[in-house]
């Protein structure tokens, strides 16, 4: 991209002006997966004018690439650049837009805003997911959230508008690729078990999985490293690291992992 | 859903009054396969002002579903409802509006629009595909467009905008979907042979595949009913005709064919 965005937008002026700089009734909705502590979590906001979280988020400028926007709230909200980013799904419902909420919004900075106002206009959604190393990433709220967390994915509370939806959507995008395209490159550290490995999948799945079928089903693949070293501080029995075997891996994102027709 | 929009939008009314109407800047594309003479079919336009074909489209109402837009299209392309729809990616680049297309189109109607006129924006647009009875279909060309015909895949034209790349996400969502889902059920008649099924296979994968092992993998995946009757009119060794399994055929289409994690 040639062209330059503000990483941040201050939310006075976002608010005021937007009408002039972005795309109307357009949104994208980022859900963030990371992995840690053996637990899947969602990176979230917590909205300061009201008790409520939800998905990171903004707006499109009119001559910006949506994919371009979803990048640069993943940048904004984690420091993270060039991150595994897929658009999934548009979400596309009337009623899923809150024009109450929006408004209490507007208000909760100072605006009266006219009923023609952007910001109350109905809003369609296009709905990224991304994988960040969580390790790296470093959380940032936006201007009108007073706080952004990791949540594990057992314990995500109930979100603004359709928020809790669009979460579930994406992981069930996730839990459909798991059968066609490796996953962990974005998710693990460089060298990892394979009951690391195992429990990444299973967090994902929300299902535990038989030990030696997983293990069989993953060399199978042919996208792992087996290496010459054994995970420390463990008191018996280390288990061997891997690592992927990149050119593979890619190979295998391109194509997909099962032998299709 | 309760409320209802005219299925058929005449041009005039609609290019002068559409800022009032429609959701701005939103889009919908469909890409209508069936399937007939042994080729996969694509539905297409043949534009009235400009020597170019595109694909079934059209706009968004302010308070319509996304998804109902792509129905009303569908319907009124075809004369068919109740269609097998699904969305698949949403195209946002800012280069993929043509607005001198879009002026061109405004003064074939006698209009002089100002720089600021809702259809010279730019827009999104949220592809949808959808799989359909080819000998129940009635193709009609909507008001700005002159035909409705189909093409064979082999044979797609150079479409107008970015459609072509529209048309080929499309196909390749479509053979993605080979892998995990079974197709078929609204592309076949209701009876019909292994080669021909094959062949519609073959002609989504644009490959030939081995006969034995087509017929082993469709078997194997239990959604088929072989019929106790053969291909009438064929001189000797007259293939079985089969029908699809509709209850194995559903739980294949929502659980998968591939046995997952």
């Amino acid at each position: 991209m040639e062209t330059t965005y503000p990483v941040e937008d201050k939310v006075g002026s976002m608010l005021q002006k937007g009408g002039e700089h972005f795309h109307p009734g357009l949104s994208v909705d980022c859900v963030i997966f990371g992995f840690h502590d053996n637990q899947l979590k969602v990176l979230l906001l917590k909205m300061k004018h009201a008790d409520k979280w939800a998905l990171p988020g903004g707006f499109v400028y009119k001559e910006e690439d949506v994919e371009h926007a979803a990048v640069r709230v993943l940048e904004s909200r984690t420091g993270l650049s060039d991150i595994f980013l897929r658009q999934y799904h548009t979400f596309g419902a009337p009623a899923r837009s809150d024009r109450k909420l929006n408004r209490e919004l507007l208000e909760s900075v100072g605006m009266e805003p006219h009923e023609g106002h952007w910001f109350l206009q109905r809003f369609i959604t296009v709905g990224y997911y991304a994988l960040v190393d969580f390790s790296s990433a470093v959380p940032r709220p936006d201007e009108i959230s007073e706080a952004c967390a990791w949540w594990d994915l057992q314990e995500i509370p109930l979100l603004t508008m359709d928020h809790n939806h669009i979460l579930q959507k994406a992981l069930e995008t996730l839990r459909k690729q798991l059968n066609d395209q490796p996953i962990g490159y974005n998710l693990l550290p460089e060298k990892f078990t394979m009951p690391e490995l195992q429990r990444l999948y299973e967090t994902i799945l929300g299902k535990r999985l038989d030990r030696r079928n997983f293990q069989r089903k993953m060399l199978g693949y042919g996208i792992l490293n087996r290496l010459e070293e054994r995970k420390q501080g463990v008191a018996h029995k280390a288990p061997f690291l891997y690592s992927f075997n990149q050119e593979r891996y890619g190979a295998a994102l391109q194509d997909g992992l099962q032998q299709g027709w």
